[in-house]
């Protein structure tokens, strides 16, 4: 049978929809999956004469969404976008959880539109944990090249260091170490772990974080999982021009930039966000709304169709 | 006549006087440079004993510093090392000042030591910025692949977005846009500045800072500065992701981590680094004192040599 992927169109007015119905019509990915796309029909139609890009047909179904009028306007964040995004992710969610589909892959959406669409939450991961009664959840960019778990998601940097506490690490790490086990059927993992200050906090000179929890940290879930190769903190720079993310299953990086630079830098076109920690199985693109070359044809599918292919190795994994 | 290189020993316990030596045990650059090294002489024939290093015969001077017996102990934060670390700073300045040398070349220490034997400075950067009377100084990264200019150096993470404001930033994008000219060479410079918060800060939904500081700085720099180009801020991952750092003579960053990951990733051992806005000139390698390898023999002059050539380039151009 084949696996049942269920797409969210994103942000209207984003690069989603163009990405989307790119991906459509590559005959190797639609006659391998089967694919649903929630979004407004008008939405469909609408970068469908503007880019002419041609799905294949009969190849796909439509759940659609909203109004039978939605306004589209590319490159700009609206009320109206956001909310459609938002009601994407909500319809996906219940039907996965539902387990009508195997794997939701989320196209871009924009924070800022999502709010004032009326859904308050800072992300699609935040989002997703919440409506699947997570305890809590990681987001976790995944490629060949390595995979990288997150203490932090998109907060302002300056909230970064009031947000990392030893409950949360703790937290976070262990969902990383099942996943690894269960997403990735990895039986032995091994985590690097990033120091939050310059130069791993030198030996507390610059910042108490590394001393004050994040060693506790490591050193008591390593104690917990006998199975777990768990080592840190590195100061990130050295980190990565060492390539010591080669020697790890997974790095945990604190913030997003601090990992999203190098992941990016290495991964091109090839990264894939995952939200590890929920029932359901959800993975998205790596790249954002991309406003500014909205409707303009010159958008890539590339990271959605990674996106595709790692839910299905995460949902091939989590079946065994 | 040969440019006057003054190299100071860094961390007795470091990596510093094993590249220093292997530097002097370079012809190609004995021959080249007239160099001169400040460091205590036990330390010089400890490291000679331990390593087999051996210098080129009568072709550099030493400045002798610090007691008769200085106590080594390769791998230690010690009051004694980070005292001797300090001196030849000191020294250094002074002779430089003075005119008595044309580069410093400072091999690397530890802020821990340094502050331990009595000179309370964040880094290399602020010593030389109080010793020369600067008003102000700016750490800049540079290698043939790209340069990189710094708001914040070495605090804490926590302590970053306090410590950004439209003055420091303004008088520091200033220095680098001199630089660019005077040490560089670069009549119409450009600089590409990143954002402080993940995704550009989108539009205020992932902090203000971009949107009340940065952004307006940079249009007043740039209205100031008819022949500078400078754009930003930009997302640092996607800034990296897509090369932008080679369409712009200096990447600006705001702080340690978001600039450094990159910057060794691309510069591999050929990174150094250069405190703009001093009277004099000083480079280093970018590399700490990595005690773990520190009397081992493992570790590599090229980053010191790459200090040394850079040096030299900077003050041909101020020479012009």
């Amino acid at each position: 049978m084949k696996i049942r992927i269920l797409i969210t169109i994103g942000d209207i007015n984003g690069i989603g929809p163009e990405i989307v119905l790119k991906t459509l019509g590559r005959k190797d990915i639609t006659s391998k999956y089967d694919i649903t796309v929630i979004t407004p029909v008008t939405v469909f139609e609408y970068y469908y004469r503007l880019l002419h890009v041609k799905p294949v047909k009969g190849k796909f179904r439509i759940i659609s969404i909203g109004e039978d009028k939605v306004k589209i306007q590319p490159g700009k964040i609206t009320k109206e976008s956001g909310y459609i995004s938002g009601l994407a992710i909500q319809t996906a969610a219940e039907l996965c959880k539902r387990k009508k589909y195997d794997v939701i892959v989320t196209a871009p959406i924009s924070k800022k539109a999502l709010n004032l669409g009326g859904f308050n939450y800072s992300g699609h991961t935040e989002m997703l944990a919440d409506l699947c009664n997570a305890k809590d959840s990681v987001m976790i960019m995944v490629s060949t090249k390595f995979k990288i778990g997150f203490a932090t998601t998109h907060p302002p940097i300056k909230d970064v260091p009031k947000i990392i506490t030893k409950e949360l690490l703790t937290n976070k790490i262990e969902i990383c170490y099942k996943s690894l086990k269960n997403d990735f059927g990895i039986k032995n993992p091994s985590i690097g772990v990033l120091s939050l200050n310059p130069h791993g906090g030198e030996n507390g000179q610059i910042g108490r974080e590394e001393i004050d929890i994040i060693i506790s940290v490591i050193k008591k879930i390593s104690k917990k999982y006998k199975n777990l190769n768990i080592k840190g903190p590195f100061p990130s720079d050295a980190y990565f021009a060492n390539k010591n993310y080669q020697k790890f299953d997974m790095t945990y990086a604190m913030y997003h930039d601090q990992g999203l630079i190098p992941f990016k830098m290495l991964a091109g076109m090839k990264g894939v966000n995952f939200t590890a920690g929920l029932p359901i199985i959800r993975t998205s693109p790596d790249h954002g709304t991309a406003y500014d070359i909205a409707g303009k044809g010159l958008a890539s599918e590339e990271s959605l169709i990674e996106a595709i292919k790692w839910g299905e190795k995460i949902f091939k994994s989590r079946s065994v």
